[in-house]
């Protein structure tokens, strides 16, 4: 294939009323389909569908999930937790069926009680938090509502550009955290380098409540049974560095069991539990336990949740494939837009000619396909570039998978050609 | 009986032996109950077991519960809500297993992002909110974790004293809530009257970000058939009143289904809810949606949940019975205590002499039997009085909360012997 930009005018002006034609076509299809989140489609539901005839009412050590009491959740499913995630049982505080509640929740409880003691942000004139970009829309949107100021650091094939986040962590007291999905990341499927996890162990905070919002939402959620990205544990790294309250670790059965109903939890270091619980245990007398006794009763063990997370990627799999193989054949060489190629989490992250995000999107929506809004990825969703489109593949059916797809790239290569023409 | 104020000092000694041989005989029973909390017996929860066989994941209308979405909550569920409250259906917002939750983030959301458009409290230099007392100990607690101050309100037979509501309210801008739970109250079983509902939806308050967190927890938790308190709906009196805003309503299954995995609802205006939601769509996506499917596939119909409640009720009435009948036989014109006879809701809310409760509590515990704390429902855990127990009889076993009224009725008297004899 030949290179947009090496295109004459008149080899342009052909090629526009051609994919305006095709356009028009798609339109008359009247699709109607979502790609806008990263939604587990039915059939991966389905594989926790088991979970549901389990009514048992106690735990192993007699406690009566249906009754009020325990705040940190019951004994079996912190125990789930931390085997899974290999932090101590006594660090797991389990909680309800959203971890972003429990992430929201730290920052408010920051805002309006402070951290372990230190005064609260709504006291300070400033607060500030790190935001890898492209990163999880959900994330910016809590620091958004509250005032916070975002401040964007890019992302390497690594992680997070850690030089950057050194300087602001270690130079500016009004940086009181920073936003990390560490595996798979959102959207571009990054996984953290052992050395970016080691620099953010040893990070040396100016403000003495800067906490790594450590989102490890796709922990286990390989694609590939033979290549699968390991990260290091960074809540034992920074027990290591002795910066055990720098990280606040979050985890969720979103993506293993249900999306609206799993459990999720936070690991976090003693003294940083021991603060939370006061708030946490004027808000509730505790979450939902028979969920927990739920989950703990089908899951059981690592290995099973292994088996079930395999399961998982043999639905998910052929759905990367297509979006990756319909990128590689139509788009690769036409130097119009690059992508990553992930290895598990629910994204691909696609960068098209600067200023055509918008356009493209909205060219979807006109012809049915709904994407995830354009700079959605960015702080207060705004992409400098108007470059980056999150593809979420996990929903549709590989066949509606396959229409989205296509005119997906009929789109693209209808705005980068408009795009070019107008700087001709 | 002979009142105690008419005994002699020789008679009082005798009697101080006598009941200390007592104490001592039943310290040695080394029982060891728990009466603190308003806790559903197992019996009680072993009425809506079969919710948890029920594995159905969609709802009517075709929405996959399992899967995210759905901030307010599915529409059966804010149906069911509507009809048992007679409150709108647009009207509500059902979320997770917690009403208390729900009541917190209200004033987290005020005290960081105001209500409705007016400023955060964190601005306000002082926040006050009525307490109604005896109260429930946790509506306190979380005003008292965000460093609200609370101004008791003295309860009378028709609920709290308008008169002095009305004029903080009306006169005081810095007066920013107060607690109510309008039916068979926490702890005294009160249900107010229609005037002083009405008295409420007319308030003309100072604050313009002045709700009133009305907790109708005991809305339909009736001990008897033929013996029934009503109360006026605040909802729609406040709409008639032409205040549509000044009211959130709170609600929960979690005295009708299971006490730590019910649902939970909040009801408010239009233009409350739009300002909520705005807060609650940062933070979650939704809440658990198959529990909110559980409940209304089992639950149904108001007429299946009353039915529900009159079992509940054959459980909890015998319990209430044992407390009142030993009260009245044992206590009754010995002038050493006054309690209140409720027709509804978990607790009975006893009255000694000045400065006697904690003694009682702590005699009480000492031989085996937690009460909840003395104070508890006075903001700060402070009685000016200290002469307020909360009883709450219905986790006990029949057999135990016999013992447990026993050795209350046992320490109740040593106690006021001990405090008649100090002053003579």
């Amino acid at each position: 294939m030949k290179k947009y930009e090496n295109l004459s005018k008149s080899e342009f002006l052909g090629l526009l009323k051609e994919l305006e034609a095709s356009y028009d076509e798609a339109k008359k299809k009247g699709l109607k389909l979502d790609m806008s989140r990263g939604k587990p489609s039915p059939e991966q539901l389905d594989l926790s569908n088991r979970m549901l005839a389990i009514d048992e009412t106690h735990t192993s050590d007699g406690i009566d999930c249906r009754n009020y009491g325990g705040l940190a959740g019951i004994k079996e499913a912190r125990v789930l937790f931390s085997e899974l995630l290999s932090v101590p049982f006594e660090n797991v505080f389990v909680s309800g069926n959203s971890s972003l509640n429990l992430m929201y929740d730290m920052i408010s409880n920051s805002v309006t009680h402070g951290v372990n003691g230190s005064p609260p942000w709504y006291l300070s004139e400033k607060v500030k938090f790190l935001c890898p970009a492209p990163g999880y829309d959900r994330h910016f949107r809590i620091t958004g509502h509250f005032g916070i100021e975002m401040i964007t650091i890019p992302m390497s094939e690594s992680g997070p550009d850690m030089a950057i986040v050194e300087k602001y962590v270690n130079e500016d007291k009004s940086v009181k955290g920073i936003w990390c999905v560490p595996k798979y990341s959102n959207p571009q499927g990054i996984s953290y380098s052992d050395e970016t996890v080691k620099r953010f162990a040893c990070l040396k905070p100016a403000a003495e409540d800067f906490r790594i919002y450590w989102d490890n939402a796709y922990a286990i959620h390989h694609l590939y049974e033979d290549e699968q990205d390991e990260i290091l544990d960074l809540f034992s790294e920074c027990k290591k560095a002795g910066n055990p309250d720098l990280v606040y670790y979050f985890s969720s059965f979103s993506k293993i069991s249900f999306a609206g109903a799993g459990i999720s939890a936070l690991c976090a270091s003693k003294a940083n539990l021991d603060f939370i619980k006061a708030s946490m245990g004027a808000k509730t007398i505790g979450a939902d336990k028979l969920n927990m006794l739920r989950h703990v009763k089908f899951f059981r063990d690592p290995a099973f949740i292994k088996a079930h997370m395999e399961k998982h990627a043999a639905l998910l799999r052929p759905k990367f494939e297509i979006v990756l193989d319909k990128l590689e054949q139509e788009v690769g060489g036409l130097g119009i837009g690059t992508w990553q190629k992930p290895k598990g989490g629910y994204f691909i992250s696609f960068d098209g000619i600067n200023g055509s995000a918008k356009a493209i999107i909205s060219l979807l929506k006109e012809a049915g396909v709904t994407m995830t809004k354009a700079g959605a990825a960015y702080p207060d969703g705004l992409d400098p570039n108007d470059s980056n489109i999150r593809i979420a593949p996990s929903f549709p059916s590989v066949e509606d998978l396959r229409k989205a797809m296509d005119l997906f790239v009929l789109c693209l290569k209808l705005v980068s050609v408009r795009k070019f023409l107008e700087e001709m």
